[in-house]
């Protein structure tokens, strides 16, 4: 393995938009990218396991689907995986979760240090106000279809996660009626070009406290990618699954 | 008609909680309350005219049934009227434009001088920035059963007609699926015991504005009420129907 | 004057960072710009009065300092001016409004259309809610070196107007002592790269009322300016003095 | 001592504003008062060893010069001691540490849960964030004098803390001038009858996160306090010195 202060960085997705992103991001670092059709002049291959035989680490954007293939590919290699393909099937996760025994595999849904740790935070909140009534809204550009977004959900699983809760039994998406004791409410709003505001706020009758993340550039997520990267990568790192947490050191 | 620094101000409904809190703000103005049972030794009389005679404005926070008859009595007795109620039918409201051809009627469904301002500054927002996303969340209590509120209604309706649009082709209560161009959208939160709290953003691409009002006192209905009697009660005011924006000499 | 559909828009001031954004904004409208260094193969001339004579409209981001030459050269051609520089000292006031005796002038400091409105919002709330306490902060990048804003400071002034107070009189910079009847607050946040966010907040003991703004992309200043060109080069304009609450018809 | 599920609470200061609130709390658990006035027909002792001995939890909320004194009584009484006066001295201080060898102690600035809450993340927010830049801004009623409030002086030694700085080599009382790296930023608002609102944001760049809070009713800190002197009473309470923290169980 390269030197701690230098590793060799690959992108698998590096043509997706998340992908050219953590490209930019990764600089020097950039070791190569894998993508669907090759592309030799720009160091992008097809091959899962060429690029993982090239490079210290890999940051995967690409697609659910390939997750297992990439899990055997960086597994044989020996390299670290640093995964932020959402929406895997138990299968795929299963994979993930045998590389791990491997190699360094550091599993996330968002790569934003400052979103990383609203979950963390989120979960203590949950965990220390019990009876404070917990309320999410979240708002995204005009074209957003769904609602509420991933994230939001994520933190609310946060909120029910601190208090021992299951989280389908609490989640309350529709604001009418009379609220449920422990409900965990969404609210949505769409408008504008905007790239992610969350609120989670925990009311009670004498006070209340507001956590609120606002996403400002996409980069944000490339830019915590390549931080999870360069933390997995150190020589020192044994095989495991590891999370954003870990790379802040929060709990 | 008694002098303009010291109306004799009735209350109508005084018996109910707003209605208790007028009658503290009122103080040394307070000449009488109007409820369904008489109690003389409290100054309340259970028929209207009898209190319509012995006031100069009534402050009615009663019930929308009894507002053809309080039309009725109050033109009979020449006294001035605030009108809090809401929830009338036709015929009702017809009885209040009736009255207005003879008496000083002030119409409002909240008396409270920064939403009355909101609602103003809404409708202005609403013409001057036709194509920014206007988005509405309001926050009241755990205990509220409806939604979104009927003051988040009233304000998405002073945004659709500043845009002279109808509103129900405008209003957009559920975030899923495409936004509409043009849409209001309308996001709720229930927790704690919050009095009330109503937020307007107009978001675009490269900027935002929002209004937001915090009710921390249901008080301020109260204060708002008293404000608008001794408006209304003053003796160069003319026969017909006003508004809190008059009051407050809004457009 | 050109077809009100197609009017001919100089830029002067065009190799500034806003200028640029102007250009951009103008598109098939540019017809020209004006920099100390002329560029005949980018339309660029160093000559006020030769612009003058190829535009409808030109859009002035230059300096304060040009402000009398370009005040005689445009009424000299007869074009309109949309004049967005600060800092004008007293001269070159005198010289913007004479020149509005002769052709249509618009002045503003800041071309946000929101920004616009809530400063005509902010004069009215002065008006309407004249014993609540109103406080503004403001919210600017890491390098910004002066506190507060300038358009804080504008928020402030328009405040005191809707009061008919005197700003000086009443602005209150440090939050220590005794806050004094009728002062207007002012605080300051410094950090990241936001460009900028401006909150007035009116307070009282049971409720408040908050306009916010928030800048999310310098273009804004850009759409702005280009909305004020478009709207001054119609061929109805009279000659006067304009400004941005006349292009978004607010009071 | 007493059974856990009923200790007997004395209040330290019982006659003050906030002695009042934790009065009315305790409810049926309160067995007396320490006053500098004896009422015995109110159960309020002007003897600190008297009322210790009548209880298993003492709340004090007197005054720092007492602190000695109670120190010494309540470990000589061997009750518990919930200790919420602020500006202690050294010697004062000291007097606490000894008693904590004794006694179970429990130390706080402020009992508010949700504060107690935002003051840890605070701390987690500076480890994990380094890079990012730090602002608070609070907001009081406006009869406060002092600005900024001791919260936010105590939320920004949160954050110092969890970055290992010097707090007062990074505070920043004044936005003017050039931000140093690494600086925590103050402003403060005055107005209506705000009990108190903080709010600290973390900005860079791409991204922004923010914790804030809200106190409604000054109850909250009364609630808290009771909150903190059932957890002290517990029959397995060891001496020691304890905090806030430790009854929410947040590191």
């Amino acid at each position: 393995m390269s030197n701690i202060l230098s590793p060799r960085i690959g992108i698998a997705g590096i043509t997706g938009r998340l992908g050219q992103l953590c490209a930019e991001e990764a600089g020097p670092h950039l070791a190569g990218g894998l993508s669907r059709t090759a592309d030799p002049a720009r160091h992008i291959t097809s091959e899962a396991d060429a690029l993982g035989r090239e490079c210290d680490v890999i940051i995967d954007v690409s697609h659910a689907s390939l997750v297992p293939t990439h899990a055997r590919a960086f597994t044989q290699a020996g390299c670290a995986w640093v995964l932020g393909t959402t929406g895997l099937d138990a299968a795929a996760q299963h994979a993930v979760e045998q590389a791990a025994e491997h190699i360094a595999v550091l599993q996330a849904a968002n790569f934003s240090p400052a979103l990383t740790m609203l979950l963390s935070l989120a979960r203590q909140l949950g965990a220390a106000l019990p009876d404070y009534d917990a309320e999410i809204v979240e708002t995204h550009h005009r074209q957003k279809l769904d609602a509420p977004s991933g994230t939001a959900l994520a933190i609310g699983r946060a909120v029910a996660a601190g208090r021992e809760a299951e989280f389908e039994q609490v989640k309350r998406l529709d604001q009418n009626g009379k609220r449920p004791d422990g409900a965990i409410g969404f609210a949505s709003l769409r408008g504008g070009q905007v790239i992610g505001e969350h609120e989670l706020r925990f009311l009670t009758t004498d006070e209340e406290i507001t956590l609120s993340h606002r996403a400002l550039d996409r980069r944000v997520f490339a830019r915590g990618a390549l931080k999870a990267a360069l933390w997995l990568a150190q020589p020192h790192r044994k095989a495991g699954l590891y999370s954003m947490q870990d790379v802040l050191n929060t709990p």
